[in-house]
């Protein structure tokens, strides 16, 4: 099952019924669950254990004309944590500590930064740019060109689109900025700017750029006040910009934004 | 493939490719289609059918720790009818006569009632509860901590959200009460509560608690009249409370709903 | 593994773990991927490429009664692009030099013509029509009944529903015309009819019917002005109808539309 041009870790677990293609690294401690396919190319790093049946390498267009599996390379970055049937293409670049859930697909020619979370069923297409401690929850779409910063929260059904008349040939991508949420089952039209701490709530049609830290919902969105404005239902408390009242699994839950900021900084 | 702690009843159809983990427990007349992964502790009552490759029994995140996988028992009810790729984690309990569609992913400590349907796609997550009778249909997020109780449908698309301020670590769950009705690709924001034979319309953002026998649409959702106005098209006749009107696969299905209701109470 | 019902062409590849049932056709140049499950009496043309662990010609839900496969076949047209994991049922027909994405499902009685894509996610239910050239994005979910006429385009997440007072056993279709445009995340309600050139802006709630060359956009959607008003961000120009500003993939592609159509009505 395994050819001369693999090359193996220390501890590496493979489980029953995994195909793996030419040149392929993988590295130490990765288990890989049943049933995966690693196509050509795939670079797996320290740490990473991959969920039954994923596949990885995945062929992009080329390959289909005339079944000749050029050198698309995926890199997957230490420690990740890869559920059940997800599809990474080649072209692709994932980097430290990602999770995913289940069946998610990710396209080539996209970049993700370190402890990256993408949710079951979600949709990244390609040429995209996916931040670092982004966490995109289940069943969002992201359009090819979408460029997504640090620290962006994107909640279930979300739908990130690129065409202002479709169909055409010219996409513009959405752009997030760093800490900005979006809320469930929002739709951002072609080429909108989400500044910095802005807050989209749920199943808006976002069509206008929003301004940092602004809060902007309806149909279509319109910009209704600041974020600091939200309370904290329990404890009346303000709780936007979240990066000071939020730090499970954020460089800063060991003390706070500020403390760690100000630590960054020196 | 088969180990000594795994105990098989009669007639058990197990086809190619299926893996099974230890101390699982398989009753008669269970079929099992190609490429199955049982992990440990499931128990697949009689007389059900398991689609090709799903996953039963699917680690919870303390696996991912250690690679140990530690006793968190599903148990699939009678009659089941799952079909391809499910995956459905331990420490879940479905009910007798469950069927689902195709990937379906249902997540750990979620309990489901006899004779529910959940379609293609859709995503359960844990600490779910969901009752007796329940259609939920393709594509339907359920977020942690919803409360679905019985005879309530959910049509493609929908929602159901938990986050009241995200990110955030206080969930509060939405509650659907018997009989309600949640038409497509709508969204229940957190906490609310949908109460007995309401109907929420196609699209609607369910900000607030709609009242019994209410039909509410809308971005945000307003309350428009009672059900009782809804007429059908083709023949006038009123249409809600549906368990008046409907009855195909419900306990009522060979009188009508009151003579059925009459005979439980004697 | 092939049995002799099985009919195979000239220069056919097939990966390992395939399981191919009775009575199935394969013809020359087909390329079967790692671990797909053709049952029985599936027909599949020249040139088709079946990605890894697709499911062709699923059980009808007869199948779940008695475990015994009755004949509903399947067939595939010539040079269909097959992406992973897809399901498709029996009793369907799809034309030739169809694309798919990864994890599609296609239910039985329906046709397909010559010339269509589906995305990724896409759930399309039985009894449903998709003309030729209809390309239909990622996560789109098609209901019973529908009519999808030629050149139509679906973008990510539009929902097209069937039944007009849920739950109910009188289904009403969508009919969406020729050269329609349905934006990402919209919703059809049951038996609306979206005429020739029509465009539903993203996130539309569709209760009535479309007029031919006409925006309709909210939640109700409304009518707001013709789709010759719109005109390209960058160059300022008309851009719709669209047969007359775009041609990748389409039989006009060499020359213009106009050309084209008039070559054919010689």
């Amino acid at each position: 099952m395994i050819n001369s041009t693999v090359k193996l870790g220390h501890n590496v677990v493979i489980k029953e019924g995994v195909i793996i293609g030419e040149n392929v690294i993988i590295e130490d401690n990765v288990y890989i669950d049943y049933g995966c396919i690693i196509r050509d190319n795939v670079h797996i790093r320290k740490g990473s254990f991959i969920g039954a049946r994923s596949i990885l390498g995945e062929y992009l267009m080329d390959f289909y004309k005339d079944k000749v599996n050029k050198a698309h390379p995926l890199i997957i970055g230490e420690n990740a944590l890869i559920r059940t049937e997800n599809v990474i293409y080649g072209d692709t670049i994932i980097g430290d500590n990602f999770q995913s859930g289940h069946k998610v697909t990710i396209r080539e020619n996209t970049k993700i930064g370190n402890n990256a979370k993408i949710g079951t069923l979600s949709d990244i297409q390609h040429c995209c740019s996916i931040g670092n401690y982004v966490s995109i929850h289940s069943n969002v779409f992201v359009g090819e060109e979408s460029k997504i910063n640090d620290y962006v929260w994107i909640f279930p059904h979300v739908v990130i689109t690129n065409d202002p008349t479709p169909p055409s040939d010219k996409l513009i991508g959405v752009t997030i900025e760093d800490f900005a949420i979006i809320a469930a089952r929002s739709v951002l039209l072609p080429g909108v700017h989400i500044h910095e701490d802005a807050l989209i709530g749920a199943g808006a049609i976002v069509t206008k750029d929003v301004a940092k830290e602004t809060v902007a919902v309806g149909n279509p969105a319109k910009e209704i006040c600041s974020v600091r404005k939200i309370k904290n239902k329990f404890t009346g408390e303000q709780v936007y910009p979240w990066r000071y009242t939020f730090k499970r699994g954020m460089p800063w839950k060991d003390s706070d934004y500020e403390t760690w900021y100000n630590g960054l900084s020196i």
